[in-house]
């Protein structure tokens, strides 16, 4: 097994080491690192204290390759490119190039906002401003990303902190010199995916290790996210017969709960599934207030099988909006099988649509009895050849107990449409 | 100006150094940091790769406090307080009224899974290990949360990976001897927070710097975040006078656009102003697909004002279930202002609603027009006595357009509530 080269991530952002944020560059540089065979080793994330900053840049330079985000702006908080150039040891020069190219920005800039360009001339030549052997990725904003190779060998590659830019110029820097350079020594390792629903992240730990376990080429990760367990296989070049050994076995072993092989959310697999039988989607909610909507509609061409759905929170509006009968509700309460079930069929029928899902529960953290915790919730997915219930007893807070709600009634629909049986009802 | 003692968290985790899963415990710690008067210096991420976790608590040791999350499980790849303990050059002792309490559990545990307790006797006894000065400030599952000073001088706290435990145990390091005397040395800093809708994140940069700026013991941060700004002061002990100018400063210059002083929620302000009316509420919701009522339903309690909503995705639901005159569909479409009234008036009438809003327009990527590009919403908040509307113009991907979309809703019914004049219409 050949090792990866090492690959350390440093993110820069006052906002962000105080945790006022939550840094999202991070997660994509290392993903993407891993993805073309370096190993992420760590991700170090500081503010824009100079001494902090500049420690950081030093330890980066170490690795193999340096992925830095962030602090490149006009101002003169934004120390990135100079702290990389100290810490690499390399001289600082502006670039007449893009110092012309960012005056253009900038001029343009100056007249929408009627400012005079005499306030961004400072910033300018800044932004300009970069290490001796480093090269421009492209602009963004008017801040450049930057790639260079340093005297210790490391490739450090500097990019803006915004994600969407940040994203946007990254390719730029995988097709670097320096970085194909770097790249050329890689072997990017293969992904395999199983995605579960329905069974405990103890018990796929298990199957697991029945199955064989990992090691000799293949790392495996178990992680619960929403109520599902992804389990993720990074496959050395060469270990693929053992990867497909692992692969099988856990789905022998888990076949029930396995619901996917890619990384396509239940919600798109429930839009396709509607879509190949021609079959249109509603929903209608109670605790879960739109979140199943939500999640569905986020999906890009949903309209063409979803047609909507009735948040139905106050009694009256299950009453008139989704025709739940008065005595449902006074025999079983709001929160009931009984009411779940009319709940759906009121959607299919006043929405017109052959498939519904419903949602009913108590998400707390008010408004539990004895017989009816907190985090009890019943739903119900219905369709043309009958229909799927539930009941669930869910642990946590109210943001999960919606949250698992959701992603239940997602896999209710999902299971629905497969037309496999529910095991769980 | 007291220098604050520096905190580094470190959190360890393979999915997270990979980019699999996002941390959130260090921004928690962070923020918990920097609340009890430590400056947050450095958040670490690495996984179980032992030389990199030995390397990153090593470096953390060298701060006045270390908090570091993840890697006690009960498996040979959990090894943070082994490596801890080599950092900080401390033995390893088996800690015995620690393992009769963590065996109690693990019993209990086998019994209930129909495991052979001697699977689980080798985890009881590592996580029963700790450093010799460290003591257990309770148990997560099996692992307990350990609290030490090391031979640097550095307070160091091992908190479990799960966030839920770790903030469970948090408030346990935080009173524990150790911390108590790294605290007593601290003064927190104050903080006063303001959060502006509907102006750019340069104008408040532009605000803060004609109001005086930062610095002299206050420090300023200028965030956007779901198109809102928001600005936090971070004040040290001394400087509220200068704190007090700067904020009124602000406030006057983002009167317009200043809509809190705390960290509620626009969906919160929303929820309040409704129930201090006596109003009902109630959404019709296109693009936005249920996002605006998720954001109200997420609220507890929110059901005392909040009645429900029509996700009209379909034309065919915007006519049936919020009664949309099918001419003026025809007349103006689907994305249309016109229709966006009647989406208002249909919820109010048909939820028992006093205050209704409705959203639609193209959130993409397909679907735009010349006339009605991708990122076109309409908006409109209904009342008794009259509505606010909004047209806009969004940048951004499908989920950017939705997310913005649903925050301007929510403004939009907050606007419409306090009686402020819609300053965009």
């Amino acid at each position: 097994m050949t090792r990866r080269p090492r690959a350390v991530v440093v993110v820069t952002g006052s906002e962000l080491v105080r945790g006022e944020r939550t840094d999202r560059n991070g997660p994509f540089l290392a993903a993407e690192a891993l993805r073309h065979g370096l190993e992420p080793a760590r991700i170090t994330i500081v503010g824009d204290n100079p001494a902090e900053l500049e420690a950081a840049l030093r330890e980066g330079l170490e690795a193999d390759a340096c992925l830095v985000s962030g602090g490149l702006g006009p101002t003169h908080d934004d120390r990135t490119v100079e702290l990389l150039a100290r810490a690499a040891g390399l001289e600082l020069v502006v670039d007449d190039a893009l110092e012309q190219e960012i005056e253009t920005i900038s001029r343009a800039f100056s007249e929408r906002m009627r400012r005079p360009y005499v306030d961004f001339a400072p910033g300018v030549t800044k932004q300009a401003t970069r290490p001796v052997s480093a090269t421009s990725i492209g602009l963004a904003g008017t801040a450049p990303g930057l790639v260079l190779r340093a005297p210790t060998g490391c490739v450090a590659v500097v990019l803006p902190g915004p994600p969407g830019e940040l994203r946007r110029l990254w390719p730029n820097a995988v097709a670097s010199e320096p970085m194909r350079e770097l790249l050329a020594r890689t072997r990017p390792p293969g992904r395999r995916v199983l995605r579960l629903f329905g069974v405990s992240e103890s018990a796929v730990a298990r199957a697991l290790e029945q199955a064989g376990g990992d090691g000799d080429g293949v790392e495996a990760t178990i992680c619960a996210r929403e109520f599902e367990i992804h389990v993720d296989l990074v496959v050395e070049p060469g270990a693929d017969e053992r990867a497909d050994r692992l692969e099988a076995g856990l789905a022998e072993r888990l076949e029930q709960w396995l619901f996917g092989h890619d990384e396509r959310r239940v919600e798109e697999l429930v839009l396709s599934l509607a879509s190949a039988h021609g079959l249109r989607l509603a929903t209608a909610e109670s605790c879960t207030g739109g979140m199943v909507a939500a999640r569905l509609t986020g999906v890009p061409g949903s309209s063409a099988s979803f047609v909507g759905g009735v948040v139905a929170y106050a009694d009256d509006v299950k009453r008139s909006e989704l025709d739940v009968p008065e005595e449902l509700l006074a025999a079983h309460g709001a929160v009931s099988a009984e009411v779940a079930a009319a709940m759906a069929e009121g959607a299919r029928a006043r929405l017109g649509a052959e498939v519904a899902v419903s949602v009913t529960g108590v998400a707390g953290p008010d408004g539990g009895t004895p017989e009816k915790p907190v985090g009890r919730v019943y739903l119900q997915a219905a369709g043309p050849d009958g229909g799927l219930k539930r009941m669930l007893d869910l642990p946590g807070e109210r943001e999960q107990v919606r949250v698992r709600a959701t992603v239940t009634a997602l896999h209710l629909l999902r299971a629905l449409l497969t037309g496999t049986r529910d095991e769980g009802a």
